[in-house]
């Protein structure tokens, strides 16, 4: 079963499109958190960033300043985030990988953030990153 | 004056590191929002993604999954959100690009999000997603 994103790709389900290449296609959201919020997704339908090949994967973060650039020029915004949701626990909603390109203005139109930061303990890290690092290729 | 990102990328500063390239770098964030919080940062120093080459752009998005997959590995979460933010309006901290992976666990810790979404106007919709295509590639 074809993800809705991939049935928007195909041209089956319409959508207000932005941008394409042969690995990425770009749309306006439906449900807008600003104007110009726009989702930026792979051809190659996954579910999750790392499960992505490192072509597609290159090919989003090509896109990615392309994309934004022409939706700043568009809509007069100079700020914007940009967030790419995995598991619903981190409130992903359709499960097809997605950037997000969110505009935000003065107003606070555009992604609220919760910020709840702690102070790492060095000791700790260290160690972590050292289980990262052991991993990384794997 | 070099970014406080260029100053760890050249080992000026201490961090803990978790990955490298040639175009690429990542580290643990030092005040972390849950275990496992990563900077994927470009050498290249710019303050926004819109201003990146095409190459610091697409070597970001090869290396994205790649850390990420790590990271899960290694903090043992299913969950995680991508967040770069462009302009202090949009909660930009440090004026070199940056992206962040934050892992997010059942107990809440990791990113939070205010999503304030709202219907699209149709017409409205096409008009907008117009004016973004014309400008892409500017």
């Amino acid at each position: 079963m074809a993800s809705i994103f991939t049935r928007i790709i195909r041209g089956e389900i319409p959508s207000d499109r932005v941008y394409e290449d042969s690995a990425v296609v770009a749309f306006l959201d439906v449900t807008p958190l600003s104007p110009g919020h726009v989702l930026v997704v792979p051809v190659e339908e996954k579910e999750y960033l790392h499960q992505l090949s490192e072509e597609s994967a290159a090919a989003l973060g090509r896109a990615l300043p392309r994309v934004a650039r022409a939706v700043l020029a568009a809509t007069g915004a100079a700020a914007y985030n940009i967030l790419q949701n995995n598991g619903a626990l981190a409130n992903q909603a359709v499960m097809h990988v997605h950037f997000h390109i969110i505009p935000k203005f003065e107003d606070g139109r555009g992604l609220g953030l919760v910020w709840k930061a702690s102070k790492a303990e060095p000791n700790e890290s260290a160690e972590l990153a050292a289980r990262i690092r052991e991993r990384i290729g794997e």
